[in-house]
């Protein structure tokens, strides 16, 4: 077999599906020459027919306007982008290419020449950007390996990485940043017993190596957070796993990861975002309390946040609310990614949130919670696969954009009205008073409650209210 | 309408199913008179029928003898019956109906007399006794209200538990002793918000009540374990609840607990014993690592370990092995609670264990732990609805142990034969090494990983190997 | 043990959960005599601050007014109430105990004087027809069982529920009539291996023969179903179960029925309720699908109608609307149980459908049936067991159906704005051609299409606008 | 954008996942070249260190030999290889790239040039062959695109499958013979929408054209079985899907196959292959009973059987051995997609089955069933992505069959003992008298029946003995 199609095989197993995400093969120099260097040279707009999109109002029959989201509306108190925060997430938006576990790529957009070259990935940014600014929103998120091309080392990796974040600084401007970056430490096959717990130690190595450019690049590009995924970091089965050693291996990887950050100065929040299973059986950031108690376990629970993902909640077992209520409950709510599953499926479909009840509980967690920032609303959210025309990339985000829009101004109803917190204040009554006190303060003995309990006789128990509730939960969607 | 009647509905709504346990009505002294003063005249034995149960080996047919559970042979070192110390668990054995949310109970044990006064519930306990020496155990667990009734008031709750406590102190003798007590807070409607997560004040007084005396019984009877189950410590909506106040009442509850224990100078181990859902949709105790989250989080992870319950395991999304090993790897793995679910159900069916598989990996786990005394296996486990035979209690019983006498057996061949453990040990070899040493010792950073990343160039990433480990594993079963 | 206990046992054994539904004790007339006679005795309302529920609108802030049903006015051609066709289930609303697998009883409604006497029921259906005028619906579904006590014998049994109808054919006057009647085959031991499909031909027998009477009863009432749930027609462990013989009996009890009807004149449609499983392991009436081949495979298919239960649609891994439109293009789609479950729980919630979208997507199959008449909406829901109040009952059930009411006006929105069934249309335009036409027709073979395929070369595939049709759908919400 | 690089898009768009299929890019001939044309050229064996495999009986430590098949062993009156007619899945040994949705392949099998060229084809289909041999199977199953590239036109495509088939029918020889084939119509982005359920016409005669060779190529190869898998026949959202019309024209396709095959005279037996869902949100053929409903409403129930897989089995809610069960019932089982998922995923893992009861049950249907000839077990299975050596291919394969293989020797110990079939069949015994014989011969009418439940009064109901039944079972394990 001759070198050259060794090399092709290489370049194409290289084609591959990260969610959506293909990578296309490196554009390879020698081989097919003239066809790459020229990539970047795209002229006029990428997106031609879509006009910046403004805020029309509910009765609006547009599907390119917002019928929700007023960027500079005020309510309770903030503007409505202060609260969101929106961000577009690179890899679904510009990575994603529609294959599924069965199925080949179905986006052909027509900036795309077929290469995963540096110049290709030039074109792609600037496309981001296009279309980040006519959406109106002022931060991205991005994954190394979605950004810039693999190069044959680390090294040319790097030097890929740099040329593209170069340009992507440059097209920030002064506005626009990173709400956060990461590293792609899944897709490449060196990875598919993990990262920071691979049993290979060259891996942890490189996959070390790799988190520290990302730091350093998300740093460079002044992203607000750096987030990790850990998609490998789990097991396919306990026969072959040491659990309790990769556990290890994992703190100690996420300890150097905070020393490293504290060493350059990047003061960015350092994320952990659950998710239970996919790709592997079990990924041991399973929900929001299983990665507390990693942190809490290993010393690291000052050093991170939680990225509460609505897919990666229900598959969980848990509501979205739920994981956002555990996640700010243990002071860790750090950045949301907003999509949703399908509630018949049992696997990630990061769909745009169109649910306005759920988009109401994801609201009203971080309007308890003050907001959210530094973090921020990233779409980590892709078309179906069966959306193929590029207007389809801005009617999805519109609609998810809308559907928190309406959930914040629902929650604006609810806390206006009162009557839903009233409730629920009222529930506890019994606790505001001395013996309830004397309970909260940790000073009442089983003696005294005994006493206590004797002396009260059969205490009566009040209806939970659940219906009215739900009733007045929905008075106000 | 008249008192009679109002007494009447309060005797019968106390006749409910708590999973296969009904509390029958305490038997109303003045109104059905002299039919209940004597239920504790039972003649003969309970089970006449049945020998005590002996081994006879893999190659009998006689469905009232053990084929795999020898108790006195040695495994591993250890006597089959100080690895498994099993444990009978009074509510299934004794107070399962067979009730279920659609059907009334459907068994109708000999020795019930269709009330649920004190003199029945002593008859029931030296039933049995004798149920536990005819299979060959040492140990049982109960709640408070399993064993003795319900009073008009706590006090008179307390005079029948102590009166029915006395009899089972006598007829344990010096051999057998609970493995656990622990107290019901879930099936009387005061409890309908929770017990110590309850809303009313009064409630969390009574319930501290209970689970004072419920310690003190357990001690009293030389248990090992004291049992905390919170079966409606949670939610059935976050509309109406205050999940944050709840928790933190919670962790003061069992701060109490554990000072109270210390302050009458019992030594059992305290167990949370985790459980996702149902009867509430969710419960804080959801799985073990968000137990220990909660430990961790309010300082009591020194305080506690955990029950694990295989069932409750798969409702959660987890294996039953992995529950064991997060909570062994999490220095928690306190007892098992021996059942299985059913694959395709989205609720605790609470059957007994006959996956011969999955019973070699549960002991797998308590050997990897060295045991788990003080605690062991209980089964909290119960007839379907549908076995009505008195023989069903013996037959489940033994299928129970033998399955997992079968796994003891299975993990010995495992251990002997070794390839299994090998075929682990090896893949992370290349961590037995001077980096992989630096690394596990939190004295490698990404500078010098990254150095060694480069060094290294592109690492080789062997086959993870699971086929064979299955077939290792197989051989063995 | 005396005779006198035994007697108490069986009464208080009766004392059951049907969901939270608690049979209580028939009253036992030589025993505490006097207490019991005099039950139906009770003055004044049952609901004495419950005013008759009026239309109110949006903007009410009353718990106890509708805000979107408004009976008579006109939605897309017809009356609301002629599209609801509300009812009331008879078991849930009046039977319910708040029992669940762990817990007590909870309602303690003032009517109930603690007995399941003949008396009691009559009673208690004079709160059902008051409730029913409150609330402004013209409907109620019942079991044989829930209305009148079971007796000693079949024939007790028989007359005791003749003497309760006799009132409600009474109560109902000219307006109020059942939208079904059903016979409760779970509940009682005797059906613990099933009804229909019992392996014990006493109990097949005993099955025919209250079913036989159930339809009586309700074409005496004049109701418009009859119901068929095999809540214990299915299996527990395919280990004991000779599933073939089961489906036939189940096939050959089903055409007697039909059978039956037909003999005494009796016009109401028969409806199979499918439910996946919940109280068994499997239930043969598996989802709507199932049922369909079953009906088909025994030549039942025009016999019979679905009755689709948006939470057992969920249980069976399907959407409601899936299931509503799968019986709908069967030509079976007859009523809908008007509930929800839990998106996190795997068993039976019962709850009052609160989502709007969800509701919108009932109404919309309903609509493009053209109305279920004879069927209708049957709450077959309940409140939480939580939930204690008198008052709670209204307010769930007003909840239920301004949701549903709210679900058709959004529909009328979708049908008048026309963008969404548009959208649909258009994708199939490409079959609205001479060749689809041949399609569709059966004669377009295998040689033809392919002379077509190899003159069209490759085919071109639109976007399948799924992100657009989600944004039209949420702009009528 | 040039010509060249358009070409190149195309081509690496190509590279797409399948299940673990990728389809390599087509050489493409003008641009490479020379480095294609010899792919064909491999010398020596594809698998030089792996010998044929033997049987060596249970003790034996080696991986490559069998424990429990033995080829022609003969049981329960057949030989084993008679029962089980093993097939090989060309699509996931020999296409499987490892990939997922958030990894690249990782497979990289020595014999693979990186090309999708009809010669590599070839090489590969000579590798496959060279597998079953040393196997000691006969049997193998192939879509159409796995084992021949795409042409740019379905002409030329239909001409590279001749090709690949020609080489194949060469090297079966006399003994070796597909089980099954079947069209590839859900990788391909024309089959975004669905093939035979696709919005568009022209799509569907793509499809039609393609099943119109699949059928020539199945029969051609003397293929026994032909296998419709729909995968992209279902929905992903109903709010753009005309069900109804979809479904008839899934039903006019499938007639238009059952008129095709007829025409040319292939014998071969139409299985439908039920999946509820993946990649769809849900598939038209859900599960057996819905498969067999369809088949049913379209007059097409003479015409196919069902292919029954125990991972889509478990993904729709079933256990395998009741989808085969049902499939049975119904007249419908002809062929097993043997294969196992975990039971903690969502998702199809396609697992090789090692779970020695769910083997046993499985076979316990296929021998009730008196085999499945001319059907048999297709190892629709796959080596983990992690699993990376090329004798893991044999690994688990050989697991795979000897894990049948010891269900089927399990089965013949539970017929020969004979305790559990007569368990069941005394259960019935009270079916087997007058009575009951004129139940089912459809002869007891509503009111004989109701005179003989008054006759008998009260039935007697004994108990259903699962727990006996899980002993027996267990004990042959």
């Amino acid at each position: 077999m001759k070198a050259g199609r060794i090399l092709l095989l290489l370049l194409c197993l290289n084609v591959v599906t990260f969610g959506v995400i293909a990578d296309l093969p490196t554009c390879p120099a020698s081989d097919l020459g003239s066809g790459c260097g020229d990539s970047d040279e795209w002229e006029g707009e990428f997106f031609p027919g879509i006009p910046k999109i403004k805020y029309e109002g509910p009765s609006t029959k547009n599907p390119l306007a917002f019928k929700w989201y007023n960027a500079d509306e005020e309510i309770l108190g903030k503007k409505m982008k202060d609260w969101m925060r929106f961000s577009v997430a690179f890899w679904h938006t510009f990575r994603g290419t529609g294959g599924d576990p069965f199925g080949a790529p179905t986006k052909n957009w027509p900036w795309e020449d077929g290469t995963n070259s540096v110049a290709m990935a030039k074109r792609r940014m600037r496309a981001n950007f296009e279309f980040i600014n006519k959406l109106g929103v002022d931060r991205w998120c991005f994954h190394d390996r979605d950004i810039a091309p693999d190069g044959e080392t680390l090294e040319e990796s790097n030097k890929n990485l740099d040329e593209v974040v170069a340009l992507a600084k440059d097209l920030q401007g002064t506005k626009i940043r990173p709400l956060w970056g990461t590293a792609q430490l899944f897709l490449h096959p060196r990875y598919m017993h993990g990262g920071a717990t691979s049993p290979e130690v060259g891996v942890y190595a490189y996959a070390a190596a790799q988190v520290k450019k990302a730091i350093e690049v998300t740093h460079y590009l002044g992203g607000e957070n750096y987030v990790f995924w850990g998609g490998r970091e789990g097991y396919q089965s306990l026969l072959n796993t040491d659990m309790g050693r990769e556990l290890d291996h994992l703190a100690r990887f996420l300890e150097a990861a905070v020393a490293y950050k504290k060493k350059i100065g990047y003061n960015g929040t350092l994320l952990i975002e659950p998710k239970p299973q996919e790709p592997t059986k079990h990924q041991y950031d399973w929900d929001a309390a299983t990665s507390a108690n990693f942190l809490r376990k290993y010393g690291l629970i000052g050093e991170f946040k939680l990225n509460i993902e609505c897919n990666h909640a229900t598959l969980s077992g848990h509501s979205c609310y739920h994981e956002l209520e555990t996640a700010r409950l243990n002071g860790l709510l750090g950045n949301v990614d907003a999509n949703t599953g399908d509630p018949q499926t049992g696997w990630d479909t990061d769909q745009f949130l169109t649910d306005i009840a759920e988009a109401t509980l994801v609201m009203h967690s971080v309007v308890k919670n003050g907001g959210i920032a530094p973090g921020g609303f990233n779409f980590d959210a892709k078309l179906r696969r069966e959306s193929t025309d590029v207007e389809d990339l801005f009617i999805a985000h519109i609609g998810g954009m809308d559907t928190l829009a309406r959930g914040l101004r629902n929650v604006a109803k609810l806390v206006e009205d009162g009557s839903l917190p009233d409730l629920v204040r009222k529930r506890y009554k019994s606790f505001d008073t001395e013996v309830g006190a004397l309970i909260e303060a940790g000073k009442a003995d089983f003696e005294y409650l005994e006493k206590k309990a004797i002396e009260w006789g059969e205490p009566t128990v009040p209806s939970a209210k659940q219906e009215l509730a739900e009733m007045l939960f929905q008075s106000v969607l």
